[in-house]
């Protein structure tokens, strides 16, 4: 008799953006001709560059003949983007990563759920709170969680790594107590979903000794690094040493508006070594394995984003969305509302209004402003008295968000 | 210090096609000026049709504004593709599959490798010998496959069902015996890859029968299905009692040229259920943390093959592969082999010529024809012997590959 994992019933029922969009469904059907700003969900909403939809064209066009028809493409990636990723995104910033360290695929969060498979079920993970969820549940379903406590929150097997205002949202190294478990796999997120804070050199360069002291290894889901403006690393492994203990994670999602699209990378160097194993050649494995590359018209379009062409319009968009974070950021802060994040972010992280708890001001919201924002207890309980708002709606609708929000007083 | 899923190691060294590929290079590097005809690895030649280019031309150009652009999409694919499977590929044959029962992929091996994770890891794997090597790779990854026995090629916690001449390739219920184990998850593939084996509506309906009484879910690999030409069954599901056992996969990889686009889908009706729970239910969890749906312009690809003339080019394209797979067959047996297959699929399985063991076969016909197959005994110990090739070439690359054939006496 077959039997199924039984991980999958400890996961608590209700997942965030469902429980959003019944709420939004609710209130819409009460509400038919009203409309509502959503500064929920963190989708892009500003059309593909020009360079990315003339390469998809001509991409399209090569499909059509049988000179350029591409059938099954290299597993982890054609060389012309691997290439650039390697060039622009890592040795314009003085980082060597060689070609067969980066593997390309559908996506971030592919990758952020899938990277658990080549390592061992008894690893001990850390995650920040508040925290993506996808982190959490995928290793809830490998069996890494232990078990779910509904009164707190939290699950009994994780460490938990606190991101509060008194830390500037930047988790704290743990300090090492002998006879103490240390964390094995450590997920950090840097820019920040939820929270919008970003890291620097020398905070990310402690988690780098960390890790290589208690032989850890970073799992560095660096999805947002092109909202970075002040002078931030970019890649973990602008770190030294962070290549022997770190798997980044990037995606084409919010930098070049790709989140219907499908493509990101993950990079894992060759000094990443357990047992004398390469983990870079895990991944290979289960890459070819249990998956068969990306579609080449994507692979095409991901490549436009750093022609110069791309680059320049590209920087114009992630401009546009940080005008949004900005009006946000310095109109709320006006009303009187505490802010962080949307400096080297797309996200805003405020502090709700009057000691309400997340979902009440998520309610609240909803139904005097008819602006729908995420409650921040719904990525983890240090999340509690939150709220997020993405700047990545209109410049209209960031700033008649603002205004009706003014209204409530 | 974290450590690596062990299950890694246990993976033999070489792949068969990276094997296969390494070959080819060392030939060709000897003989730059050769041209050597590849019917090996299954991809497809024939340019994507032109209801699909148009398809994707219009929906790139969706993407250039912003009142059509589309950024996160339904993570179980887009009602426009969602309906237009359940009406052509199940409707169409009396097969009642409901909405929310079908998961739109970037493809089948995506969906076979990760499949598993929402099983056991004590589940018992029966799997088809000769195989696809993906069941068995992705669950020697999760750890249902015992140790490897270099000897043998076997691993000793799988249950093997030989295909072979003798039982037309068509593997045979295993008889029940009290107190012997019985398989918990059946791999099965029809038409079959690598043996072009088909499968009828009788043999189809004693694995479902058996299926239930062992209590046993079927997964079965349908990717095939549009090249059956015999009144065969398309879908496990044309079996009556198969959506409380069964799974199915699909691909638009080989009905549409897409191995270079990547799209497929998964059926799991709502009648499969164990202990209560919805397999279901686990597979759309498994899918929303794990996946971010798939490409829309991929999707309104794939949506244009259901189209009155996207059907017409389609079924061409099926057609000038299966006139391949008739000269290959055909010719190759008046040339004296036995070959199976190619009737109601892409591939010809054909007995080596003289005893030869399948790597020497492919040695002898790389080196002596310069055609590339693959040797029957990389999917599996009962593939020793026999040979695989591909109906996916041009015509001329057929016929040629006949006659250097011929030319061996």
């Amino acid at each position: 008799m077959f039997e199924l994992n039984e991980n999958f019933q400890k996961l608590p029922g209700n997942y965030l953006f469902a429980t959003i969009a019944r709420k939004i469904k609710e209130y819409t059907a009460e509400h038919p001709d009203h409309h509502l700003i959503r500064l929920g969900i963190g989708d892009v909403t500003i059309p593909l560059a020009p360079a990315v939809i003339e390469a998809m064209h001509t991409a399209v066009d090569e499909m059509s003949r049988a000179e350029s028809f591409r059938g099954y493409g290299p597993d982890y990636g054609y060389d012309f983007l691997v290439n650039a990723i390697i060039e622009n995104d890592y040795k314009a910033r003085g980082v060597d990563i060689e070609f067969d360290e980066v593997f390309v695929s559908d996506g971030c969060k592919s990758d952020s759920g899938n990277i658990g498979d080549i390592f061992a079920e008894s690893n001990l993970v850390a995650v920040c709170d508040p925290v993506y969820p996808v982190y959490v549940d995928s290793n809830v379903m490998a069996g890494r969680a232990g078990e779910y406590d509904p009164a707190t929150g939290l699950w009994s097997n994780f460490i938990y790594l606190p991101c509060l205002k008194e830390n500037g949202f930047i988790p704290q190294v743990p300090t090492i107590v002998p006879g103490e478990k240390t964390p094995d796999m450590i997920y950090l997120c840097f820019p920040n979903n939820p929270s919008g804070a970003a890291i620097g050199y020398k905070e990310l360069a402690a988690w780098v000794d960390y890790a290589r002291t208690v032989d850890a290894v970073i799992l560095f889901d660096a999805a947002y690094e092109a909202f970075i403006s002040d002078d931030l690393p970019h890649s973990i492994f602008e770190i030294p040493g962070a290549k022997t203990c770190a798997i980044e994670l990037r995606s084409f999602s919010k930098t070049a508006g790709f989140t219907g699209v499908r493509c990101g990378y993950t990079v894992i160097s060759k000094e990443l070594i357990r047992n004398g194993i390469r983990v870079r050649d895990l991944w290979a494995r289960r890459q070819a394995t249990k998956f068969n590359g990306v579609n080449y018209i994507t692979q095409r379009a991901a490549a436009a984003i750093y022609t110069p062409e791309g680059k320049t319009q590209i920087r114009a968009t992630i401009g546009r969305y940080m005008e949004n974070a900005k009006i946000l950021r310095e109109g709320l802060t006006k009303l009187g509302y505490e802010v962080f994040g949307g400096e080297n972010a797309p996200y805003i992280w405020l502090k709700t209004r009057a000691g309400m708890s997340s979902w009440e001001f998520f309610d609240y919201l909803l139904h005097q402003a008819e602006v729908v924002g995420t409650p921040g207890s719904g990525f983890g309980p240090c999340g509690e008295g939150y709220f997020r708002l993405t700047a990545f709606g209109t410049k209209e609708a960031s700033l008649e968000a603002l205004e009706r929000i003014a209204k409530l007083g």
